[in-house]
């Protein structure tokens, strides 16, 4: 994927927020924003966003080392989305049509921004999963991929954020009970903190291990990008017969691959509405996939 | 003021804007994009977060020489906003009391942050003043700004935005039928194009000159700010006995100035908010003054 430069500013701003968040020293502030200034002035010397991302987060890294700027926010995040569970849970029994439903609270988990700076609190929560459900989605996306599911021998779910990885739970332990037949489902996770996305950590709190088998991308990266991801990884994407994508992070490092992928998101910025070539627009919540086997 | 690490990626994010207007030639971009970097890196080494602005502004001039990137939208905004001027007009002369109306519809015109992207049309402009309308304002700053307008001899009305000077127009007219006793408004545009801030071409577009005397800060800023301001304008402000300013722009560069100033904007983001000590938060529209003599 090439470097979009609308991707350049966000990059800035995503650093000066996590060092913000492990520190008040403006001395070290100072010393992280003008380094990740410098890193990102020689982005059209990447290959990749995600290059970029990981240098400037070696720069926060090394500044304050081994800590995890969204460590407290995540472990919130998690609580308050664990909080809504049984709520979330009944919703579905309770509906007419449960695939869609579920299907539905899992793409809700997407659909708040925290990392353009939200306050995240249950009250802001609710109101994103309510606008959320509102939307509607395409029928015939759910229909093929309630398809591909139930025929599928080896799923692999690739997570998003902390706080989401609840709702995928919810959907996953749906699957596991009414949809799924023979097959299998794995769910990844980051292979180390980075940004608020869910890691294995987050996955051990809300109790997904109790539910499926769970891996990590093996980088510390928000997405499943697989120049920087381990052999583990790429040996279980590999081995998958469908892979089920959360988040924009993940619809950047795969849009390009040869498989069966479903991408659920919410589409949160211009690039990703561009690289989905101007199908949705911002704010959309949606299922994309390729069907290019 | 000191130099706020937050505004850094604004000031990048602006830039991009700014040369994304003005061609579509991706090695121009990244040129400008790759010295934006470069330049903000070294903000730790400069006085006053307008210097930033400026040299970053200076690289896209040097890359694009000649070039206004806001010139069509800012002509556009003027015409859609002097579209409503009628129904203002009458909403201001139904209401109880004409010149908190009269106030709160030039309060509206600082209500929507183009700024951040947002494209702008009739439909989403009426839709932030209905919102900025309904907005609480303090009484008592109302009744302070009135009673202090009424004894004015020289009143400096320092603008903001293009779009907002047609709002402005009107409070001004209205200020001029029924409020001002023996006083005088000069009003004032920025000396050159910068980014969508009003500059004498828009006033002329909109009829300003046509009611007030206008001059200029002399300065392609988004703000007035002194150390880059002409003489004449410094003679002017040194002259009033009242200045009104409108924007975040101008109240960062007249925070510290020991003046009977009357802020009038809406709070866009979180370093303005600090800058008023947390009195408001994001998103209220506000009128300030510091009472300092």
């Amino acid at each position: 994927m090439r470097i979009y430069t609308d991707c350049i500013p966000c990059q800035i701003r995503q650093a000066l927020n996590s060092i913000k968040m492990l520190t008040k020293d403006e001395k070290l502030i100072n010393e992280a924003l003008k380094k990740s200034l410098e890193t990102a002035s020689n982005f059209s010397s990447y290959e990749n966003i995600f290059f970029i991302y990981k240098d400037i987060q070696d720069i926060i890294k090394k500044i304050m080392p081994d800590a995890d700027p969204y460590k407290v926010f995540k472990e919130q995040f998690n609580r308050i989305c664990m909080n809504l569970t049984d709520d979330l849970k009944r919703l579905i029994q309770n509906s007419n049509d449960k695939f869609e439903m579920g299907l539905k609270v899992c793409l809700s988990g997407n659909s708040i921004d925290v990392m353009q700076g939200q306050k995240i609190s249950e009250e802001l929560l609710k109101r994103a999963i309510d606008s959320s459900l509102k939307q509607k989605l395409d029928n015939s996306k759910i229909k093929l991929l309630k398809d591909k599911i139930q025929k599928a021998k080896n799923i692999l779910f690739i997570g998003d954020n902390s706080g989401e990885i609840v709702f995928d739970k919810i959907f996953i332990e749906l699957l596991k009970n009414e949809f799924l037949k023979s097959g299998k489902i794995t769910y990844v996770v980051r292979g180390g903190p980075t940004l608020n996305d869910a890691t294995m950590e987050d996955a051990v709190l809300v109790g997904m291990d109790k539910v499926v088998e769970i891996i990590t991308t093996g980088a510390a990266l928000p997405a499943a990008y697989f120049p920087l991801c381990s052999e583990e990884f790429l040996k279980y994407y590999a081995n998958s017969d469908l892979v089920i994508s959360k988040g924009q992070g993940n619809l950047e490092a795969l849009i390009d691959e040869k498989k069966d992928i479903f991408f659920l998101l919410k589409i949160k910025c211009s690039v990703i509405a561009e690289l989905l070539q101007g199908r949705h627009k911002v704010d959309d919540i949606v299922i994309e996939s390729m069907n290019r086997n």
